[in-house]
C-alpha cells in the first residue's frame, strides 16, 4: 500500500474521531444546562438540546454546508469526514442559545429559530471566514471558532434574551434573585464532557494530521486547550472566593468553559504557559461579566453570554499576542462583523416569531414549568417537593 | 518502517478505539434504563447493567468467540483487537433484554440468562452470518447488526417479557397506566452516550480503515449514522407532538435510538439524505410501535422491543433500497431466522428458569422495589418521598 | 510522504487520544465520588474534583514534568503529546485522595495539599521509575502505574485520613454506621467512565503504536484491561452476595475498579484468561479490604484505600506471574519505596496544614455539610428532605 493512501486513511480517521468528540459536546451542553435550570424546566431543556442537535445536522446537510463551503473539497481526507466535522459545529452555536433563553421560551419558537440559524445565519457568516470569504481576506484569525461559533451563538442568544426579557421574579427591587440550579453533579458532568469534547473541537480544526508539522501542532493544541481550561478554572475559583468568600461551583465551571472558549481562536501558537495565562485571565473576566450582566438585568440562566460571548471576544482579541499573522484591528473587525450579523439577523427572526406565534410562555405556564406545559413529562417525578418554585 | 506495518498499526488502533466506543455504550444503556425506571428499581437496573457487561465479556472470552468465529483470524489487524471489538457487541444484545424485563425480574435469573445468551445463543446465530455460515450464503446483509445484535436482543427480551408478564398495576381496566421514569436527565444522557458510541459500533464494522475505499466508506458511515439518528429524533418528535400535543421526551429519545438501529443494517450505501429519510420513518414507526405494544399489554418499561426489535426488522428490510447486493426476501429470511432462533431458545431458557428458581419477584417485593430486595442499597436515599410507588 | 512522518503522526495521535481518555477519567472520579457521598457534601466534592484536575495540570506544567522526566524527549512522537499524556496521570493520583478524605476536610487544605503532591511528591517518585531512576534499575515493573499512580495516591490519602479522623458518627459503640451515598446512578456512571478511560490509561502506556509488535501489544492490553475489570466485577458480586446476601452495588463498582487497578501494573503479558483470574481475585480482595478498613476505623467514604492502595499493591505483586522480567522482591521493594515516600511526606504535609490552618471542618460545619460551608451552593436544592443528615 502506498503511504499516500495511508495518510488519507489516517487523516480521515483523525477528522472522524474529532467530529465524534464534538458531537459528544452536545451531551455536555445538555447536562450543563439541565443541571443549572430548576427542576420544573429540566425535561424541556433536555428536549431542546437533543432536538437542536438533530435539527442542526439535518438543516446543515440539506442547506447549510453548501452555503458555507460550496462545492469545495479536499483530497487529503474523505469528503464525508469534512462534512461530518463541520456539521457537528453548528449544534454548538445553538446549544449556547438554548442555555441563555432557558426557563421561559416556548419550545416551538426555539425550534423554528434553530432551523433558521443552522440553515442560514450560521453558514452565511461561516462562509466569510472559514469558507474563504472577505473576513479571511482581512486577515481575521479564528482557528476553531471563538468568534465563528461561540460569539456567533452568544450574539444570537443575546438578541433572544432581549426580546424575551428576564424570568419572572428574577429581579426584585432591582436586585437579582438566586434561582439555584437543580442538579450540580449534572452541571459538573456537562463541563467535563465539554472539556473532553473540546480536544476534538480544537484538535480537529488543524484538519490534517499527516504532513510536516501537523502532528506537532495538534499535540500543542491539545496541551494548550487543556492548560487554558485548567487555568480558567483556577482564575474563576480565585476571584469568586475573594469576592463571595465561597468557592461557587457554577462560577468555577464557567471558568473552565471560558478558558476553553478563549483559547479556541488560536490554540496553535501560544506556549502552554501563555495559554494558561490566557485562560486564567478569561476565568477572572467571566466572573465579572456574569455579575455585570445580572446588574443590567440581562437574565442568562447559565452564564452563556459571558462564557461564549465575552469569552469569545476576549479569545479573538488575544490572538495577536501569540500569532504574528493576526492584527488587533483585524480581530476586532471580525468580532464586530460576526456579532453584528448574528445579533441583528437573530433579532429580526426572534421579533418575527414574537409577533406571529409568540416566543414566551404565559405567566401561568412559567410558574408551572415548561416540563408539564411543553413536554408532559416531569424530569424528577419522585424527588421534587410539593409545588414548583 | 514499511507501510504494511503502519497499516497494521493504524487498522488495529481504529478497531480498538471503535471497540472502546462500543464498550462505552454499556454506560449508555445503564443510564437510559436507570432514568426510565422508578426510583425504587434503579440500583438494581444499574447492577444488572454493569454485571451483564462483565458476564458478556467473560463468557464470550471463554466460549462465545470461539463458537462464533472459530479459529479464523485476519492479518490486517491484531487478533486481540478483533476479539475486543466482537466481544463488546455481546453486551449490547443483553442490555436490550435488561431494559425490557426491568422492574419485576429476579436479579439472579437475569444473570443466569445472561450467561446462556452470551456464551451460546448469541454466538450461534452470529456464526450463521458474520461467522460465514448459511445466512451469509443466502445473501443476508446486516452490516453492523440491526438483526444480529438488536433484533436478537429484542427477541430474547420478548420471550422474557411474555413469561414474566407486565408490572403489577401497569394495566388497569384494560388501560395502560403511566409509570414515569424517575430521572429524565439520565435517560437523555444515556441516549447521547449511545449515539456517540454508535460511531464505533457502525464505523468499526467496516473492520479496516486502510486500503482503497475504506476511509471513504467509514466517513460515509459516520455521516449516515448521525443523519439517521437526527432524523429519527425529528420523526418521533413530530408524531408525538401531533398525536399527544406534547413533545414527549421519552418518545424523542427512542426516536433517536431507533434511527440508529435502523441504519445499522447498512450504513455504507445510502446517501446521507436517504439515511435521514430512513431514520425519519423509523422515528414515526417507533412511536406507533410503542403505543401498540402497550395496547396488547406487552409491558416494556423502556421501549426496547420497539426500538431494537421493530427498529431492527425495519432496518433489515430497507437495506435493498440502497444496497443492490441485498434482496427483500433474503433480508426477511434472515430476520425470521434470527428472530425464531433467539425467541424460541430464549423462551425455553426463561421457562426453565421460571420452573426451577422463578424469574419474577414476589408481589410484596415488587411493591417494595428491587433495590432493597436484591441490592440492599437505595439509589436515592435522601430524595425520594415517603413510601415506594 | 515518507512513512517515518506517518508513523510520527500516527503515534502522536494515538498518544493524544489516550491522554484525552485519561483526562476523561477525572469526570469518572468526580461522578463516582459525588454519587457516594451524602447530598450535603456533593457540591464540594465536585468542586474538589474539577479544581484538583486544574491544579494538577498547571503544577505539573510549571514544575512537575521537569522534575520527573528532565529534558528527555522522544523522536517517535510529538513532545507535547508526551507531556499531555504524562500530565493527565497526575490528577488520577489526586482524585484518589479526594475520595478518601471526603465529607470532613476543609476545601482550602485539600487544594494546598494538591499543589504539593502534583508539583513535588508525585513527580519525585515518578522519576525513580518512569523517569529512569533507581527503581527502574532495581527491575521494578509498573507498566501503567498500579504503584506509581494508584498506590501513590492511596498512600497520600491514608496519611490524610489518619490525621483527619473518621466522619462524626461513623463509628458508634465500635460499629461502623452506614452513610449511604446519595446518588447511585452517578456512582455507576463514574465507574463506567473510569473503565472507558482506562483503555487510554493502560493502552497509551505502551507509548508507541507503530513499530513491530506494538499494535499487537496494545490490542492485548485493551483486552486484558477489559477482562480484569469484568472479572473484578464478578468477584466482588460473588463475595458480597455470599456474605451479605445482597448484590451491594457499591461493592460491585469497586470490584470493577480494583480489577482495573490490579491489571495496570502489567497488562501486556498475561493471557486474557489470566487477566480475568487476576481481576476476579482482586474483586474478592477488595471486598475483604473494605470491611477490614472499617473494622479498624479507617474511614474512607468511597473505598479508595482498598481499590487503589490494596489493589495497587496486589497488582504490583502479581506481575511476576506473567512477566519473567519482574521479581517478587523487586515488586515488593518498589511498592514499599513508593508507599513509604508518599505516606511519610504526605503525613508531614497534612500535619503542617493541620497545625497552621487546620484540615478539618468544625463540628457544626460537618453537620451542616461542606456545600453550604465551603461552596455556598447546594447540590440538589429541590430534592433533599428537610435537615441534613
Amino acid at each position: 500500500m502506498e503511504s499516500t493512501n495511508l495518510a488519507f486513511a489516517l487523516d480521515t480517521f483523525y477528522l472522524l474521531i474529532s467530529g465524534a468528540l464534538v458531537m459528544w459536546m452536545a451531551a455536555g451542553f445538555a447536562m450543563l444546562e439541565a443541571g443549572l435550570v430548576r427542576a420544573k424546566n429540566t425535561t424541556e431543556i433536555l428536549t431542546k438540546n437533543i432536538t437542536l442537535y438533530a435539527l442542526a445536522c439535518v438543516c446543515y446537510l440539506l442547506i447549510g454546508y453548501q452555503l458555507m463551503y460550496g462545492e469545495g473539497g479536499s483530497d487529503t481526507y474523505a469528503d464525508a469526514a469534512d462534512f461530518f466535522f463541520q456539521s457537528v459545529f453548528v449544534a454548538t452555536a445553538l446549544s449556547i442559545v438554548s442555555g441563555a433563553v432557558a426557563e421561559r421560551m416556548k419550545l416551538i419558537s426555539f425550534l423554528l429559530f434553530s432551523i433558521v440559524l443552522a440553515a442560514f445565519l450560521y453558514p452565511v457568516q461561516g462562509a466569510w471566514s472559514w469558507g474563504g470569504g472577505f473576513l479571511s481576506a482581512w486577515g481575521f484569525v479564528d482557528f476553531a471558532g471563538s468568534g465563528i461559533v461561540h460569539l456567533a451563538g452568544a450574539a444570537a442568544a443575546l438578541a433572544g434574551v432581549i426580546v424575551l426579557g428576564p424570568r419572572r421574579g428574577k429581579y426584585k427591587d432591582g436586585k437579582p434573585q438566586a434561582f439555584p440550579g437543580a442538579n450540580m453533579p449534572l452541571a459538573a458532568l456537562g463541563t467535563f464532557i465539554l472539556w473532553f469534547g473540546w480536544f476534538g473541537f480544537n484538535g480537529g480544526s488543524q484538519l490534517q494530521l499527516s504532513g510536516a508539522g501537523n502532528a506537532d501542532a495538534i499535540a500543542l493544541i491539545f496541551v494548550n486547550t487543556n492548560s487554558a481550561a485548567a487555568a480558567g478554572t483556577l482564575g474563576a475559583l480565585l476571584l469568586t472566593k475573594l469576592t463571595a468568600k465561597k468557592a461557587d461551583l457554577t462560577m468555577i465551571l464557567n471558568g473552565a468553559l471560558v478558558g476553553l472558549v478563549a483559547i479556541t481562536a488560536q490554540p496553535a501558537t501560544p506556549s502552554p504557559e501563555l495559554a494558561a495565562v490566557f485562560g486564567f485571565v478569561a476565568g477572572l473576566v467571566v466572573v465579572v461579566s456574569i455579575l455585570l450582566f445580572d446588574k443590567i438585568r440581562i437574565d442568562d440562566p447559565v452564564g452563556a453570554l459571558s462564557v461564549h460571548g465575552v469569552g469569545g471576544i476576549f479569545g479573538l482579541l488575544i490572538v495577536p499576542l501569540s500569532d504574528s499573522t493576526a492584527t488587533f484591528s483585524g480581530q476586532l473587525s471580525g468580532a464586530a462583523v460576526i456579532f453584528a450579523w448574528m445579533f441583528f439577523t437573530s433579532l429580526a427572526v426572534w421579533w418575527i416569531l414574537h409577533k406571529i406565534i409568540g416566543i414566551r410562555v404565559s405567566k401561568e405556564q412559567e410558574y408551572q414549568g415548561a416540563d408539564s406545559v411543553d413536554c408532559g413529562v416531569e424530569a424528577y417525578p419522585e424527588f421534587v417537593r410539593s409545588s414548583p418554585r
